[in-house]
Parts: C-alpha cells; structure tokens; sequence
C-alpha cells in the first residue's frame, strides 16, 4: 500500500464514522425527551457532519480522482464505506444512544488529540478544528451517562443493558492494519492500538461514577472499518441518507 | 379531461395502491409472530406486487410514453403516487396489519367485482385474475379479525385501536372525481361511492362477528388517490423501494 492510498483510506474512515454516526444521532431530530435534549442532539450531528466534509474533503483530495465530499457521501455504496461498526448501531432508546456517543467521543477525544500533531498539516488542522467540538460532546456524554447510570433503577437498567448490547462494537476503533502501521511511522496518525490506554482511562472513571459494569468480554466485532462486512443497518441508513442524491443525481443548492 | 387520460390514472392508482400495499405487507417478511402467517403475508404481499405489474404496465400502455410498470414503480417520487392513503399507514402491530388488510380487502373485492364487467377488455381481464386473489385475501383477513377481536381481552383491544387508528383512512376509497365519473359513464370502472354499500355490509358482519365497535365518524382524510397530499410515511416506503434502481440506473435482472 503506498502512502497515498493509506492517507485516502484513513481519511474514508474518520470522515465516514462521523458521517454515519452523525446521520444516526439526526434521526432523533423532533424525537428526543426533552427538547434541550433535542437541540443538543441536533447540534451534535451538525458538528459531525461537518466534520465529515473536512475529512471526506481530504479523501477526495489525497485520491486525486475529482471526488468531492458530496460524492464520497453520496454516491458509494454500503460496502465502499469505512465508518466504525459502534457508528451504525441503532438509536434504541435514549440511553443507547447517549452510550452509543459517549463510547464513540471517548475514542474520538484520543485520536483528534493524537492527530493535532499529525506530521501532515491538512490532518493535524482538522483535528484542531474538530477536537474542540468532540471535547465538548465527550463532557456532555459522560455527564448523561453518568446521570442516568446513577438515576432511578429504570435508568440504571437502560445504561447497563445499551453498555452491554454496544460493548462488542467498541473495539474495532483499536484494531489496526498495514495502513495504520504506515501512516504511524511517518507520523501521520496514531497507531490505533496507542488509542485505548485513554479510552480506558475514560472508560474506567465515567461507569464508577455511574454505577455500571464494565463488561469483561474482550470480543470486538470488525469489518466497518476495514470495510470486510457493515451491519444490516447500513444499507437502510444509505437508502435514506443517499436519496436524493440518487433520484436527483447531480442536485446542489 | 379525455378518456385516455382518466383511464391512464384510474390504472396508476390501482396500481400504486397495489404496489404501496404490497411494499407494506413484505416489510413482515421475516418478522411474523408465527410461521404460517409470516408466509401468508409474503404470498398476500407477492399477490399485490403481481396485480401491481398488471396495473401499471396497462398504465404504461395507455399513456403511451413507453414508461414500462417498472418505470412507474421505481422513477417516481411521492407527488406522482396515487394510491389509497391506507395502503401506506404503518404496519404496527399484527393486528394493525391485519386490519388494514382487512379495510383495504373490504373495498378491494368489491371494486375488482365491478371492475370484472368493465367495457374494456384489459380492465376486466385483469380484475377477474385479481379478483380470485383478492377474495382469498379477504377471507383470510376476515377470518384473523374476528379471531382476534373476539379473542383475548388484549387481542380484542389492539383490534379495537387498529380499527379506530386506521378507520379515518377508509373512506378515501369512496370518493370519486370527474375522471371516475366519465369512466362511470363509459362502463369502464364504477364510480367508487357506488362500492359503498358492499364495504359497509362486510364490515357490519365482520365487526359484529368479532365484537368490534364501527366508529361512527364519517371523516376521511384523502390525497393519496388524487395525489395531492401524501402521508410523510410514503416517502420513507419509496426511498426503500426505489434505492436499487435509484443507486443502479437501468439495472436488470
């Protein structure tokens, strides 16, 4: 794999977990319990989609082959995608979803923070930009996680049951390949192993504070980020994601 | 408006109605509480989609642009639909299923009666074959309403609050427009308020046999048959419908 196509690859990924995650946490739009709850959710995914565009716009940049962000995002199919399997997961309840993001920005904040000082300037300037957004939803989080997890015996309940039925789809983020390795030395990206002492770390602290358990299982799940095989959900957030691109080819504003 | 014309949207609309219907019913592919019926709603569903092909390929014909039944179906959007707003209510519970199949047999094996003595030859050859399926459909809908509405306390209760959640969406069918009454007038199609009295007449015998309560308000919502209000529920249904000859233009088996 030469550096180019590494750098393509890298760029897919981080831009399509925050596109899939940030069209997953849209849907809640009009939905959610509160309505400053509604709003923060909004925000959370207008923060993710752009920086998708920062990242697919990178991708289309380093492929070299006139691919814009708008067709990155709208015009691959499920299997040219590379977003994290955890991002596809279904919104389920309130509480899923808020473990779903709090399992997500505690990998996010480590990786933008390791990528600030990426030897590439493109890369290390969209981690800038996008770290203070994700430090921000990884307080927020942490903070519901925590509340609801030390709530009432419902809410407790809800937590543990989404932090055991995501848990198997928190590992991939760790788990690297020959790219990885590359990008790693030259300095580029953080070799996604290097990521989970932090994860951990952040792991660790928010469940005591929130009553829960930690599951033991190290199992992780994997294809979403290498793009071997995404879950069912995929093709039915595409479907609707891609719409109107796909009825209207060539639509802009 | 000339009769082409009218005939040309009196096919779109059993068509779309066929194929919205039909699209519901398969989404329980899969998913049905009991094996027997999980086939049963897929053959329902297959019955629909094969009436569909039907309908809108006379459609096509009489329109004469060379729109094929699979460019009406899938190079659409929502505004262009003029199916029955029933046909695309959600598929809640079984028993919402099973009610709205009812409602949408009760007028369906009335209409396609008519229709089997249609002046022209097309119509009719196509309702005498949708016909034999159509009253097999409404037997078995039928049958599983008064099952359950004279079943268990819980039974009877969804049935109940499938009748009246879905009741507003029934009448559409019998609201006719100039083009229903030049096709009246030509022998074509029955003016829909003419199919009233058999709809009502199987619905006082089914209710009463499964100790459901009629609503009594006559309201109908309408704009699916005439095409200028949609329920939000049908885009959804097309964006799945369509996706693969969305994403693959002129792909073929």
């Amino acid at each position: 794999m030469d550096p180019q196509a590494a750098l393509f690859q890298f760029a897919l990924r981080m831009g399509d977990s925050c596109l899939v995650l940030g069209h997953r946490v849209s849907e809640w739009c009009g939905h959610a319990p509160v309505i400053e709850e509604d709003i923060a959710l909004a925000n959370t995914a207008l923060d993710l989609i752009g920086q998708t565009q920062m990242w697919l716009g990178l991708a289309g940049e380093v492929e070299g082959a006139g691919r814009s962000a708008d067709d990155l995002a709208f015009l691959r199919d499920a299997w040219d995608f590379r977003n994290l399997l955890l991002t596809e997961m279904p919104n389920g309840d309130f509480g899923q979803t808020i473990m779903r993001q709090f399992l997500f920005d505690a990998w996010h904040v480590a990786a933008l923070k390791a990528l600030a000082d990426s030897a590439d300037d493109r890369v290390a300037a969209i981690a800038a930009k996008a770290g203070k957004e994700a430090a921000y939803h990884l307080e927020r989080s942490s903070d519901t996680v925590i509340a609801l997890g030390d709530g009432t015996d419902e809410s407790h309940a809800r937590m543990q049951a989404a932090l055991d039925y995501l848990w198997p789809y928190a590992g991939e983020a760790f788990i690297g390949d020959d790219g990885d390795t590359m990008l790693a030395g030259a300095g580029i990206a953080p070799d996604p192993a290097s990521l989970r002492p932090a994860f951990d770390a952040t792991l660790a602290q928010v469940t005591e504070a929130a009553t829960l358990q930690l599951p033991g299982n190290p199992f992780a799940h994997r294809g979403g980020r290498n793009g071997t095989m995404h879950t069912e959900y995929l093709g039915h957030i595409l479907t609707q994601m891609q719409w109107l691109q796909r009825a209207y080819p060539g639509a802009s504003w």
